[in-house]
């Protein structure tokens, strides 16, 4: 089965130059990252989480584009019949193929090419993570109203509800989602504000997906999200959340949220973001309440009470958050202006670079972090971030996965206190199946001594 | 508490002339008629199907229209909160405010000043019909693509979600919905289809809402309505969505779904609609298959077998109905364009005045209905149609409500055998709360001898 | 020759009545004013004032309409060439066609068949305006930006310059522009605004042309107009200009623009007038300065220093006319929002009937008007306007030059003094060919006694 | 003076590298560049060539770039008052500013910073001009309809009508005009060209101006331009012309115009572009017939038969034209369609470096140039254009000015012929006044030997 599809919503026209790069060649490695997220943003429809799996069903995919002279076309063979009604590409599905191409087109330039950039100096990093929203037109001159939603992909039933109530509430108080474009959390939310916002006819409401490679594939984006856009790696997307958003709530998840909530407490506790406003929410029904008082004991005892300051916890009231929310983004409005900041895009907030280099985690590295209680408690968000980041990585990036089957699971050593509240924690996680979606037993990829 | 309410969508200048005839006045019926339009769309966030209880309960709302600089406004006293979010009121509540004093305006100028129209005659209401819908800019040029969706409003959890899966199937394929506006079956294709809208990118999709002044408040219209009509009386509307409609989706029901049914047969069944292509389908989610087994029998054995050929069932399977929809309504488009006739507005289907003369029920009226079996199917189901929009208005309309309490139930009378059948059919709607919303016992309005 | 046009800009759908109503036909009196005017559309490209010479040489052109899938098509035959560019109307004729069909039907309609109108009430009159403006959407809620320019369809080159110029000026201050949409004075400042505008990036300026059936051949709207409307008589016509307009601007003209100006110095002078702000500005060329004091001595002698004062006289300055235009609406926008009134259509202008009623210039009227001095200036005011509202008929409306070719000229009698001073007035008028295109001589259709 | 001024148009959010890299500075040459760019879209409004002049009359002007909450704003110091309309910057030139700052820091970078980028390569000159154009978001998906307008700055009033004219056809035609945006004939085409586009009621029309830094201050651009570009040098520019537009007119100029007749002679010469359609149109009122026929006998003499089929010229003939171009841009559809090659940019046209080469008039490559008749057309033509080139430097930019000021004028030698018809030919420019604007006497910056 071979389709031709034509451009839509991005970049679709494409230098001679451009075109080369991606030209089809198993051996090319921008070509096989092209390929992947492709394939990754037709498996919109399909309900798993299993990458490998999903390359492997999907082996005789392909992919190509052409020059036309209407622009550029994607030619796509073998693809996934759950990306087409009564034999038409979804019109999302088509949108999201088309940032694909403009974002690694874009990305592969920024990084391979450009002289003057330093992606070891912060701010350099944090100019190319507003290069890459800039370019994907994802910064227009609005007010603030972007909500970030974090929480897990895999949820119950009750808890995916929730969501869509809170999605619901923000899209009536005119409030955009932006989240990691993926199944559960990162759906619900944006379901529930579509009908808020169809109830007040708002049209040009904003779903925004921040994705990167190696995550795509095992949280395809959903085909609500009408921005699409692909950072290069986990550091930026988590980069781009911050700086982009204007509030964030987070819902119950699993070692991805914790990474999540460890980032931006992080950051929100360094010396020279102590007085900027950001409205941060931890909510969920009331058969989840023990979920955050269990985070929120966890972070009492590593990171103490100046975090549980940055943070509201809100039990089972839909409303209540998003008028919260709504209220705080006042403030961060007011504050944005005062200080002459951007609504777009927040350059004043602090980040050190052990929250922005990209960290890869092996067996060595994972071993080697530093994880016992300390005073210096952003250094210890940013190395409980990296434990939990390499825990998510193990569960559902394909590269890692490949690593743990090698060498068996990751070994986690600290101060054993830590250690236990850590393995508690993860042990919740795993027992009410956050960490993977139910169906297969799972097979913890890390062991804490 | 007094709001303000600045115009939205629709007509928002009017003459002089125009605002003297709604000034407020308890004596003018025109302006009860307009405040208590008004005061069902502000009830639309409530649970309710029981109109004599809203107007009770804000026997103290009144409203009224002020001129500005900027056209016309409309101030609220008491009105209902939950048309309101933080203060605010909800976007789509506010168009159909103004809705509602469109059709008002227009309605009363074309029934009592016009004197080239007689309302007796078929050809003139048919003109009728069209200039409402006209004037409320419900015709816009476009392909043929409206799927009216008719059914209860008081449906259980499995068919509200089976209402809301067809919606979203149907909005996957860009078609547009048009319901009698209220709660259930009425909502839940909306909603579903807000989220196939939104995959497709379609932001311009139509949700269309008719209804009329007499049910108004009990079926408050959904806030996704994006296009309210308020039409004179239920066959005017009823001749709407025949004349707009492309293709006629039925879900489970009551009596009024009984009622539409009975009315687009009678009408299909007319000799000179024989050839015009139609496209009918009856459905529902695997629970529910007995219901259109009822029905069905019932059709076959009053209207016949031609009747039987006019609609398809279509069990459990909401890519199909959506799939044999957008299938029919091309050809719907290849008829009328060969035809020459409107794709906004069916000029050529052929109704009899028995199916437009208003039908006001009373105990006469009921009684003296000509329910025997007989050759000419039109006229029977004609009958048939006016016995369950009698119990319909017994059901739900305040005053028809009020005839019951003084004098006891209607009596119908007719052909034993059909009369049974018409028993249990209505027995069936009893016992599964197709009747009214739960909560309350219903007391049949009528007794069948 | 036979061309189908589609529809394009309004009202495109009709009922089945609407079309029979507008069946060709002869003897139907409303036909023919819809052939008529719609031929005088088509005519925009041509040179000339004359339309009994139009209507002549195109004495074999029909129209027809048809009703199709996608609503209303005009069927042409033998339509002016000029009004196709390789075979394609120009679109903006195109619109000019579907105006002329909407003001026809609708105004039939409000005037045959409405009841609870009465057309010699002035409330009513001023009611009917409203309707006619509002159904051609001619009243949208923007801010007061409409300047009204009058003035002479003969002008002499300088002269036309100068109303691009101030045009040009006005469009650069984002001010619409109103005239009575023929060729010179109401064609200038278009063109000028439409330069203006562009650089100005104002992509929905409004163009309008408010003309009436019997002058719209002699003076056929040009193309540049966006928004035509018909109305149904001169006097409803000045009328629709003084309540839409926020300001009006005179360019040098002869009898027509002598009647607008008495017609709204006659409005200005009502007792109830008085504090009501309405810039009025008489400008030209320097060339022209000795036209613009003539005038001003016959206000002078005839309606006094209080009407003097309602106007400005600016000579040779298009900038200083535009900035005194665009302040002078600043402070009619905060009158109107300080009284309530709407900006869209000036409510609270008194105007009595003498100059509302339709005043058919025959010999008889026109010889028994009251035209001598008096102390009730409005009074004067609407005599002048009738003499010379009559001679502009004499000089272009094919009805009236049939009754003076029959009669010989009208007659005015009056005060010597005055009579002497018209004579001057018309007399200069003739011979700086402000009266007809130059191209032909002048033979006047009054006489002075 | 101070003003700030808001963004309109294009790129509004800067990134922090960006903006230092454009920080005020005497000594940056960027810095300087951007505020002389700055500074002639600021005197469009002035009617000069003198950019010297311009530089010493402004010579306190100053631009700084600030960033708010909203984005960036410009502020300027000084600004020409004529490009203010009651204090209000015009619409037009906010734009064009905009659209300065967005190509001077995307070119910059490409310039100084793109690794794989070789500015000697051919191919990657034709990608560069590309990114510039897609940048500046002027290369929508658009059916093929940009009509480039060659032709001088410095034309009479009979020619500047006739500019108007075609422009004006074009226009009728559904045309979009892309020029050098400078006065005369760059601005004439487009002036009749809006007038023609609202007949049509066309609201998204295009005027395209090209421009470069070098001569951007010697032809200010119009503000009717509404996507302007500033192309890095004269070639590019070119460039730019050939690809972009679908066909030329060429109306009367000097120097300047004669460069790019040569210019497209020359490519169109090439064996690889023989079968290539391009629609081109050599045209101009019957007074300027002799003009037309000078060159042709020119082009004759030197590039042979073969040249002369490449072009048509019309005399006095608007509607001829236009008619021609549209009917040529058929063609040209058709072709890219059948080829495969883009609507917005022809990749498949073979242009030689000897036309993209940025060529720098200097004594001693003026005098060096190879003029002599050849059998290799198009490197004839090649040198030619260089001729010319160095001229227009010589007469109108401010650097190659001050060098003839220094060294005195270029000296061009070659085969005595042809130095004879380029001094008639230069002559008759002089004469007729197309060097340089009326007003002063024109001193040639070149002398034939």
């Amino acid at each position: 089965m071979i389709v031709k599809i034509a451009p839509r919503g991005s970049m679709v026209q494409l230098s001679q130059l451009e075109v080369d790069r991606l030209k089809q060649s198993s051996k090319s490695e921008i070509f096989q990252l092209y390929r992947n997220c492709s394939l990754a943003v037709l498996a919109s429809g399909l309900h798993s989480d299993d990458s490998k799996a999903l390359f492997e069903q999907f082996s005789n995919f392909n992919i190509r584009i052409l020059q036309r002279e209407r622009g550029v076309k994607i030619e796509l063979q073998n693809p996934p019949e759950k990306a087409f009604v009564d034999g038409e590409i979804i019109a999302g599905i088509q949108e999201h193929l088309f940032a694909v191409l403009r974002d690694i087109i874009y990305v592969s330039d920024k990084y391979e090419s450009i002289k003057h950039i330093n992606l070891t100096n912060s701010n350099h990093i944090t100019n190319v993570v507003f290069d890459i929203l800039r370019n994907a037109q994802a910064l227009p001159l609005l007010d603030p109203n972007i909500v970030v939603c974090w929480g897990g992909h895999s949820i119950n039933a009750i808890e995916y509800q929730y969501t869509k109530d809170v999605g619901y509430q923000l899209g009536l108080r005119n409030l955009d989602i932006c989240t990691g474009c993926g199944p559960g959390a990162m759906a619900g939310p944006m379901k529930g504000a579509t009908i808020g916002h169809a109830k007040q006819r708002i049209s040009n409401a904003r779903y925004i997906g921040l994705t990167e490679p190696s995550i795509i594939a095992a949280e395809p984006p959903n085909q609500i999200v009408n921005e699409l856009v692909i950072m290069p790696d986990i550091e930026k997307r988590l980069e781009a959340f911050v700086r982009m958003g204007h509030g964030i709530v987070i819902f119950p998840g699993g070692a991805g949220t914790a990474e999540e909530l460890l980032f931006i407490l992080g950051i929100l506790l360094h010396e020279k973001n102590k007085n900027i406003p950001f409205p941060l929410i931890l909510t969920g029904p009331k058969e989840s309440a023990d979920y955050f008082y269990k985070i929120d004991e966890f972070i009492a005892a590593t990171l103490g009470e100046e975090a549980q300051g940055k943070y509201q916890i809100i039990i089972n009231d839909p409303e209540q958050v998003a008028r919260t929310m709504r209220h705080g983004i006042t403030e961060v409005k007011t504050y944005r202006r005062k200080t002459g900041d951007a609504y777009q895009y927040q350059w004043q907030l602090k980040i050190e670079p052990e929250f922005q280099l990209p960290f890869d985690p092996s067996h060595e590295m994972m071993s080697q972090l530093d994880l016992r209680f300390q005073n210096n408690k952003a250094l210890l968000a940013a190395n409980l971030r990296r434990a939990f980041s390499g825990i998510v990585a193990g569960n559902v990036k394909a590269e890692t996965i490949k690593l743990i089957e090698n060498k068996g699971p990751f070994e986690l050593t600290g101060d054993p206190k830590l250690m236990q509240m850590m393995d508690t924690l993860l042990d919740a996680f795993v027992k009410q199946q956050r960490m993977k979606l139910p169906g297969s037993a799972y097979v913890p990829c890390y062991r804490i001594k």
